[in-house]
C-alpha cells in the first residue's frame, strides 16, 4: 500500500525527512511519495483543498498522510479516516475531510491512544511521534480498529461553494498556485452564459478561454483549470502579480 | 524501469504529487525519482539544459517524464523520443530534444491520440492527463508504436556555442543555479590560451582555478564545473548577487 | 539498506537529482529517501545539526549520504564513517560527526583514492563523482575496507552547549526553521528553576509552555521543541521575523 505525504513543513528543515525515516524503519518496503510539502504554513483550508484535488489521481489503496496542525499538542484529536479503500492519517481539524468524503461514507478513529506512537510523544511533532507510525502500521496491514477508538463526530471542513445573487454568480478565489495561476471555486455549472465577465479585483475578463496560449503572451485570461474549476492566468506569467490578486477574494461573473 | 522526473512545476503546489499518483496507480512498482521540478517557469530552455546535464548519470534504461510546457493545450505535440535504450515524454517544444540527441539516433511518436491518456484530457495539465499515463505505459514494457504515431520531425533545440571574434571567445550565461553559480557556455576546447581572461558585466577574472577554495572567501573566480562548462562562482557566495550577473549575459574570453 | 540524502544543493538544480541517478545506475534496488536538500548554503554546523537530528529516527542500517562541502576539489578528505549498524558518506569537514558520535565508537575510513568513483572526477561536485558511486557500492554491500584506507583522525565538531554564568544560563539559537521557530541548545536539564525566564533579543519569555497553542495566536512562547531543545515559537507565526531573532545570538535563561 502506497503512502501519499501531503504537510506545510516545507522541505528546507528534515521534518519530512524523519516522517520519512521513522516508517522505513517500521514498514520497510513501503511506497512513499509526496503530494506536496509546501502547503502555506498553519493554513489548514489550502492543505485540504490539496488533499482534494490529488487524491483522486492516487493509487486506489493509498494510504494518506497529511499533517498542517496548528493544534498540536493541544485538544484536537489525532485522527484515521477510512473511505472505501483509502486510508487518512492527521489531525482531526477538517484538513482530512474533504478527501475522504469525496470517495463516500467515512469511517472514523481516535488515535489518542494508540499503542503504536514513539515512546516519547513530543508536544510538537505528532507527525513524526504518532501519525508516521499509525501510517506505517496501516502499510502493513494492520487495522485501523486495532489503532484507535471509533469515533461517529470526526471535524468536517466544507470547500464555500458559489452563490447566486440576482443575475450574478458571487465565488472566491481559493488558491494562489505556484505560477501565480488564481484557483477559484467557480464551476461550468456555476456560469450565467456559456460565455461570461469574470470580475476579480479591478479585472473584467471575458472567457473562458481554451487554453493558456490562446491569448497573446502577457495577457490575461480565464480558463477551465485542472481541478475543475474556472481560474485566472496570464500567458506566461502570473496573474497574481499582473492583476493583485490573492487567495479568498471574491470573484464575481456576470453574463 | 526508472522514471526520471524534470518539471518547472515547483514543489509548493501537488501537481508533482499527483503526477507520482497517476504512474504508481498505473505502474504501482515504477522507480520514481525527481532530477527537479525547479526549472523557471515556462523556461523551455532551461529545462532542456537540466535534462541534458542530469540525463548521462542516469540508469541506461531510464524513462525521462519532462515537463516545461507553455503550449499546453495549443498546437504543440506530446511526444516520445526514443535514442538507444533511453526513453524520453515531454511536450514537442525542444525540451526532450538536447538531451535524447546527445545519445545518439532519435525515433519520434506523436501522442495526440494515444489510447492511454486519462479519460478526461484538460487543456491545462497534460503532465497527469497525457505525459505520466504514457510514462507509466512504458514502464510496464509497452512500445512506444503501440502509444503513438511514428513522426520524422520533432522540434529541435540547439544550446548555443561561443563563437570566436578575432582574438577573443565570446559565449554567454546559460544558468545561474542555486548557489549563484553561473554557468557559461564555455568548455576547455574554447579557451584562447591555458590560461585566459573572461569578462563578465563589469567583472574580468582571470583563470581557471582549480577549485572554489583556491581564492580567499568572497572572491570570485572561474573553474570548471560539474556540466564540462567553465562557471562564474563566488568562493563561500554567490556570483550572480555579488557580480551583477544573470542568464543570457555575453561572456567573453580573451588572452 | 536504505540511503538517506542530506546536502545543500536546494532543489532548484538537478543536482540531488543527477546524484539519485549516478546511485541508481550502480544499485538499481536502492531505496533512496531524502532527509533534507535545504541546509542553508556551505553551513556546515547546521548541516550536522539536521543530520544528528533526523539520524535517530532512521532506519538501523541506513547509508547516510550528506553533502555540505564547501571545501570540495581541496584538502578536505572525502570520507566514509560507521557507528554501530549506521554507515556515513562526505566530506570531512565535521558535518558527519555529531550524528555517527551519537551511536557510539566511530571507525573512519578516507575515500581519497576509492576505486569505485566515477572515471572523470569533477573539481566541485564530488557529491555526483564520488559520495554517491561509494554509497551505492555501500548499499550493494561492500566492505568500506574496499573502498577506502582506515584513517584514525576524522575531524570533529562539537554543537555549542550552555555555560552556567551566575545564576543565569548562556546559550544561543542553534537554527531557525521554516516556520521561524528559533531552537536553542538549552535542554531541560539546563534550566535553573522549572518555569524560567529565557532572553532572545529584546524578548523575555517566561516558560515552557505546554504546547503551541497554549498562548493566544501571534504570541511569542518558548516550548519543548521535538528536536529535545527548547524552541522559541509564535503560535501560529514565525518568531525569528516578530521578534528580529537568528541563528547564532544568545539566548539567556535566568529564575
Amino acid at each position: 500500500m502506497p503512502i501519499a505525504l501531503l504537510t506545510d513543513f516545507g522541505l528546507m528543515d528534515s521534518y519530512v525527512g524523519v516522517m520519512r525515516g521513522v516508517i522505513l524503519g517500521r514498514a520497510p518496503g513501503a511506497v512513499l511519495f509526496d503530494l506536496t510539502h509546501g502547503v502555506p504554513p498553519q493554513d489548514v483550508r489550502a492543505g485540504a483543498l490539496q488533499l482534494l484535488s490529488a487524491a483522486p489521481y492516487c493509487p486506489a489503496d493509498t494510504i494518506f498522510l497529511a499533517v498542517v496542525d496548528p493544534g498540536v499538542g493541544g485538544e484536537r484529536r489525532p485522527i484515521c479516516l477510512r473511505a472505501g479503500t483509502r486510508l487518512f492519517v492527521g489531525p482531526d481539524n477538517g484538513l482530512l475531510w474533504p478527501a475522504a468524503a469525496h470517495f463516500g461514507e467515512v469511517a472514523a478513529w481516535d488515535l489518542r491512544e494508540t499503542p503504536c506512537g514513539l515512546p516519547q510523544r513530543s508536544a510538537t511533532f505528532h507527525g513524526r511521534d504518532l501519525f508516521a507510525p499509525v501510517a506505517a502500521a496501516l502499510a502493513l496491514g494492520t487495522s485501523p480498529d486495532r489503532l484507535g477508538v471509533r469515533i461517529p463526530d470526526p471535524a468536517p471542513l466544507h470547500i464555500p461553494v458559489p452563490t447566486a445573487i440576482g443575475d450574478e454568480v458571487v465565488g472566491e478565489a481559493l488558491l494562489v498556485d505556484g505560477y501565480g495561476n488564481v484557483i477559484t471555486n467557480i464551476k461550468p455549472e456555476h456560469l450565467p452564459a456559456p460565455t461570461a465577465r469574470f470580475h476579480a479585483g479591478d479585472a473584467v475578463l471575458t472567457g473562458p478561454a481554451s487554453h493558456y496560449a490562446a491569448v497573446p503572451p502577457g495577457e490575461p485570461l480565464v480558463v477551465l483549470g485542472s481541478l475543475g474549476y474556472y481560474e485566472i492566468a496570464v500567458n506566461g506569467g502570473s496573474a497574481a502579480a499582473t492583476l493583485g490578486l490573492e487567495a479568498g477574494q471574491p470573484v464575481r461573473v456576470s453574463r
